[in-house]
């Protein structure tokens, strides 16, 4: 094979066969095709396009380039959840900890911050002590003892993916639907696990701005799945406003303490058991949507699934104090109200503007470089469809640092609108897709 | 600026400005912008395009990345002429010799062969001695003092192009006509010419397959010459069948020597006096075609023109008694004939398979590493439109290598087709653009 007549292949919109796919990609992993030529290679597949098998052995290729977890001694399916993320997203906090304690295994590997989202490993680092970098055999071992572990992706899984990545991030060729959706499927199908429920988030916050794309994004996901035989169902949810009420590292762990605990904002909880209710399904624990939900709120009433969170915690090397007591996780110093100048109802609060000033807060990242402040974020007091009362608070911004409150209010001020109404309220579910 | 979103730019179909294009040129060949990001930008280049405009500046700067010859001293005009390349193409041997010994100052670079097609260098070079590689200096002192330099490029010509000419060849993005133009052109316009002869090949022994993009390619060079102040005439000639009846290095030189000396084949010499009348009205030393040729035929039949080549090849270190006597060039130990099958007219005789076939025989080069035979080649004996008769010889493979001779012969036994006829004979002349 010649790695420059398959480049011209696909540059003149032809396919690739699978042992094409593999032996470009080994290729390039193991140091014989320069960066140049693959870049070449990513920037005519994203603009020729990649077709389902050739996604599928592309995906492929990038799972087999390293470890692949085995968890088939284990009795309890193995079912993961993945969010393409978005504002205020903490949902796997306490998703993971529920669907834990109703007998399904979740070796979750989650990611961080990045822009306007957040990231659930800047979160759980919230709690003093919390180790999300672990070696595969404590990664292994957690699974195994406590069906549960929350950690960051090691450089052991997809290594292949890992390079690629890096170069589309330097050659402006990150944003392509079937790379990012390979890119994704890589590191999961490399959990070992069974199942995946994908929340593919859309809307102004998300990466997704329109359904068409998450949509797209979605089917491939599922195809790339069924060509590894994993099941994947796709959520697609709404990411116009941000989810919740808390937008912030700390704050989101007090939030889903709250779920877990059986309270926390209806959107979040909603979420939190539509999601959860198909991973029990999906692993065989209960036969549908209703006797799911049921066992998940079971687990929740009778702290199980809190339990099951300090558990982990601890096993991670958290201090459990902070779980039992949030109000010791990090505050910020002051916080800045912005009120309603009317009487009214919400008919927005942009997921995008509120995910930015968060971000200028400090409790995310312009570049993967910069620290995050834990204590910082956005309270989101009123959300669309609520009805305020001119001085009701609509945000409230917790801030550590003048200039950087300065910075955010640039985009918080005009991120919530108030007006007569009636307020076009989304759909959380927008779609399901299996 | 910045690099990444200059490429995500053009990927999404965007154009550059003058001043973007040129840093873009400077932050790769300053060894500021890695290999992969150019190869990323030229792959979404090759398949998004670039527009006139673009191109103008992309070939400035490119030009401007190296020395630029400056003869405007020389009181004689300075033209200069140049081939996309066919298979038998060895005009510019007897050419040049004849336009600069009509008074016009020809500072000619030439290339190699690659693939199927021959090279003015690996031709001139079967002279013994003759130096095709020249210092800026001597190179200058030649065209002073003689009128006439026939070189390789230099590396202190357009040295960007070299680099992204060589990345180009390494991810696939070669065969896009602008940066094709924009490559011949940044060379051409640092010869420091006020004139350029286009002889854009076109068909099956040509890079460029058909009319149109032979069309497109010649409108495009046109329009950089013009936009960087060079008139420019682009002649399209038939590539479908060979030039001349000798494909080969020393045989080109010989054919080349018979031109000079008033024989020579009637296609190749009725093509050498069209781009050379031309080289003579753009260069202001003849009113028109008519007169042009008249004064090229005098400069011929007085023996001044292949003086000229004498004189130029002695003051390139060539021995010049090869010349005098082509039978001392090298030679090939054995002749193959290819016969006619059948009494009737000649129907095809195929540029590309002769040209692969004389490549085979050693006269050409598969990859740029390997060494050419100059002794080997092919005669064409017979020509489209030619009446043969049974027996009568069709080729004539002249070789030095048995294993080389049976791999030439796969190409070589069906490039003449023989048929009852009446034969389409292709015009020489396709078309002139000005």
């Amino acid at each position: 094979m010649n790695f420059v007549a398959l480049i011209e292949r696909k540059r003149d919109g032809g396919a690739f066969a699978p042992d094409e796919i593999r032996w470009l990609i080994e290729e390039y992993t193991e140091g014989r095709a320069p960066d140049y030529q693959m870049a070449a290679l990513l920037m005519a597949i994203f603009l020729k396009g990649i077709d389902g098998e050739e996604l599928g052995a592309w995906t492929h290729a990038m799972l087999t380039s390293g470890k692949i977890l085995d968890f088939s001694h284990l009795a309890a399916p193995k079912i993961d959840k993945h969010s393409t993320g978005g504002v205020g997203d903490g949902v796997s906090i306490s998703l993971a900890p529920i669907v834990a304690a109703c007998g399904v295994a979740v070796p979750m590997i989650s990611g961080r911050g990045l822009g306007h989202t957040g990231g659930t490993l800047d979160k759980l680092e919230t709690i003093p002590g919390f180790r999300t970098r672990l070696e595969p055999g404590e990664f292994r071992s957690l699974v195994e003892r406590h069906g549960l572990v929350l950690a960051g992706q090691s450089d052991s899984i997809a290594p292949a993916d890992g390079m690629i990545y890096a170069l589309r991030d330097a050659t402006g060729t990150v944003p392509s639907i079937p790379l990012i959706a390979s890119s994704i499927m890589s590191k999961k199908l490399a959990e070992g696990i069974e199942g995946l429920v994908l929340d593919v988030k859309v809307g102004r916050g998300a990466f997704m701005k329109y359904i068409e794309e998450a949509r797209e994004l979605a089917e491939i996901m599922i195809g790339i799945g069924r060509s590894n035989g994993t099941r994947v169902t796709a959520f697609l949810t709404d990411m116009s406003q941000p989810l919740g009420r808390e937008v912030g590292n700390a704050s989101e762990i007090r939030e889903s303490v709250d779920v877990l605990k059986g309270g926390g904002p209806r959107d979040l909880v909603e979420l939190v058991l539509a999601l959860g209710s198909e991973m029990l399904v999906l692993g065989g624990v209960e036969p549908n949507e209703a006797t799911a939900r049921d066992r998940m709120q079971k687990a929740i009433d009778s702290g199980a699934a809190f339990e099951k969170l300090v558990e982990v915690a601890e096993a991670q090397g958290g201090d459990p104090r902070v779980l039992e007591d949030p109000s010791l996780l990090a505050t910020a110093k002051g916080d800045y109200v912005i009120e309603a100048e009317r009487d009214g109802v919400v008919t927005k609060c942009d997921a995008l503007d509120v995910g930015v000033a968060a971000m200028r807060l400090g409790a995310g990242r312009a570049t993967k470089e910069d620290a995050i402040d834990p204590g910082v974020g956005i309270t989101v007091e009123a959300k669309v469809g609520d009805e305020v009362s001119r001085g009701d608070p609509l945000l409230r911004l917790r801030w550590n640092e003048e200039l950087r409150l300065t910075a955010a209010l640039a985009f918080a001020g005009n991120a919530v609108i108030v007006e007569d109404g009636p307020a076009r309220v989304p759909d959380l579910i927008m779609a399901v897709r299996r």
